[in-house]
């Protein structure tokens, strides 16, 4: 096969490690001179590059600025949230081609979460229908870890240090006065509840705060969690508890929307307060104690003092295994990964492939064997899961400024 | 003299490093075995005082562990928020200085803003109403910054910093998609704009987000606010603005106050969103543009990882220097910071004395100066006032759960 470039996208919702599954990507294409020509990348996903624009990460960054990637939070190379159609005829599949015959591209890769595999597994069909030899491979993205046949997900780690760490640090703001309280934190996850699930790790010891869990995997009643609250509030002065943003009712309404009665603002919208805001109001009327909610914001998907180093390290990994494959041969996968735990516990992963088609517009929920009997809290299964994915600190170089020197397109 | 006992307290909200504050004075009193013999800590201030609550911190943090308050945010002894009696001949002062006696205190050191800096002057005034000889010095501390007659205030510096490297991280997360958005970040300073002003710390060049920046020292124009908002879109596609939590009109009513109309929620309770929110929604409805608000939560001031070291370095140097002052002699005074430029433009900072009875109960905004003609910036002078605060990054150790070992009590 003659010598072919490569590129790369990014898609969905940003994480502190999605420039590192980049860094992969583009470092160990640069490895193989002998089979990959110029190393491209698409400027706002598939969108962005039907409308022709990409760029040369050896002119965008030359030399050692790739690595600056590594510590860079957001997406690099701008993001996008586009579907592509059902229909494999459809005549957006002949223009996505034509740009990659017109850039001579041999491999495509594509960092995302599931609707993002589902790009992959589009593009990887229509190229299997008209014959083109082209590799299309998935790289995982997902602060919400809510991809299946992977043990966990790129972005994850980090949100989940964050979210441990932050929960941490709250407790500690939460224990200074000596006035009973309590605080509701509202973690991102409407859906699956892995991040919020994180707050366990925040715990020294058995019964410490988050004293209390909430997951959307799990019902929601409104009486019990104020009867478990004040039960609390009888062992400590300060509760903290935890609650995914998408937790409901048995009937299935978001506990934010039980505010729709409020009404609008002066613009017409329907405030949504979220269900922290709410739970706070019914936590101090109900109860008669003080009460605040806390709901953490972006920095869960984009902060890199809170880093997670192992996180890093396998975003890394995982783009690096997937030039690898590509290179022999494969074609419609997504990076997975599959842990190995030794004798002596020790934790380490290993990269492995998964067919994209399985993967896309699916959702994996926290087990039901991982969240205890009365649904507010998490098992020690979950801890043990998750601790090694937040070990580590990553060191942010410092520019001139005193903050962190962070890669950026001119 | 003969040999006296020293006891320290904490009051009012937490900083990221008061625990530092405590470190430098209770390191520097064990300096001093000639002249100084226990030492002691308030547990919840001088309210857990009266109540008879107290630690010695050599039973408390033996050895090596005292040095955990260097990186522990919060408030290692507890807080409260208790204004003393303003007549002296209330009969609490004698019930304080009993148990003053009881314990055989000679230095008395409180660590708080402007209002535990009103129970140091009440003390030391009580001290010599009766004629004793204790001394009864203030430490600094507020993330607002605004004590007057000192440079800056420990706290302000850490706060500060979590500011800029979080606005940075945000404006990277706004840019990652093509649509043009708003996003309003909201942060805390109800009177004092000190914190907001730090966004501008966040900017790479002239003109890069954040586009605007509004303090509470100047009045809010709705109208106004959302014609510049739309000249910004005009030249970037994600527009970042930064507004302090306080801002108001011109005739004293705060912009979050404007969300009233709302009505009360299901408990009878008002709603208030916060000026972030309003503002949120003002730009959706009137600019027909994509807009999001983040409300930075209580990590303003309790966060470990973006703790500055200058900051942590500064408040210890404090608690140190009121240690010395007090074994001089004196009384009534709070440590402050002198701004020392060389020729070279290096900053240095060295540790002075102001009379407490000048700084209690006042509040120093932002200069008027330092605030564009149009009050929608910060000039220059003030991010060349504020750049030395945020400098340097603490290494935070690490317990066995990857997560930081934060000092705590029993």
């Amino acid at each position: 096969m003659s010598k072919k470039n490569l590129i790369a996208g990014q898609s969905g919702g940003p994480t502190a490690v999605i420039n590192s599954s980049l860094y992969g990507v583009v470092s160990e294409a640069y490895r193989h001179p002998d089979q990959i020509g110029t190393v491209y990348g698409m400027v706002n996903g598939i969108e962005g590059f039907l409308a022709g624009r990409y760029l040369d990460f050896a002119e965008a960054l030359p030399g050692d600025a790739l690595k600056d990637l590594t510590h860079t939070p957001g997406a690099y190379l701008g993001s996008c949230r586009c579907k592509l159609p059902e229909s494999l005829d459809d005549p957006m599949y002949p223009a996505i081609f034509a740009r990659f015959e017109e850039l001579n591209i041999g491999w495509f890769f594509y960092i995302g979460g599931n609707d993002s595999m589902d790009t992959v597994s589009k593009l990887s069909r229509y190229a299997e229908k008209i014959g083109s030899d082209i590799r299309v491979i998935g790289e995982p993205k997902t602060i919400d870890n809510d991809l299946v046949l992977t043990d966990h997900t790129p972005g994850y780690g980090s949100a989940a240090r964050y979210v441990a760490e932050t929960v941490r640090e709250v407790i500690l703001d939460a224990n200074v006065y000596e006035t009973r309280s309590v605080t509701i934190l509202e973690i991102m996850g409407r859906h699956a509840g892995w991040l919020t699930a994180a707050g366990a790790l925040a715990r020294k010891y058995k019964g410490d705060n988050p004293m209390l869990i909430y997951l959307p995997e799990t019902d929601f009643d409104q009486d019990d969690f104020l009867a478990r609250v004040s039960e609390c509030l009888e062992k400590n002065c300060n509760v903290v508890v935890c609650v995914s943003e998408g937790i409901h009712d048995k009937n299935g309404t978001f506990i934010c929307e039980y505010d729709s009665s409020v009404g609008t603002d002066n613009f017409g919208h329907k405030m949504l307060a979220g269900c922290g805001k709410y739970l706070e109001n019914l936590v101090r009327s109900k109860l008669n104690v003080k009460a605040r909610s806390v709901e953490f914001n972006v920095s869960q998907r984009c902060s890199a003092s809170m880093m997670s180093e192992a996180d890093q390290q396998e975003a890394i990994m995982a783009g690096v295994y997937g030039v690898n494959s590509a290179l022999n041969g494969t074609t419609g996968k997504m990076v997975s990964f599959i842990r190995r735990t030794d004798e002596d516990g020790t934790v380490t992963m290993e990269c492995g492939l998964e067919d994209v088609n399985e993967i896309c517009n699916k959702e994996k929920p926290v087990p039901a064997e991982w969240i205890t009997a009365d649904g507010t809290d998490v098992t020690d299964e979950f801890v043990e899961y998750a601790l090694p994915l937040i070990q580590g600190t990553v060191e942010i170089p410092m520019g001139d400024d005193g903050l962190p020197r962070f890669a950026s397109r001119k």
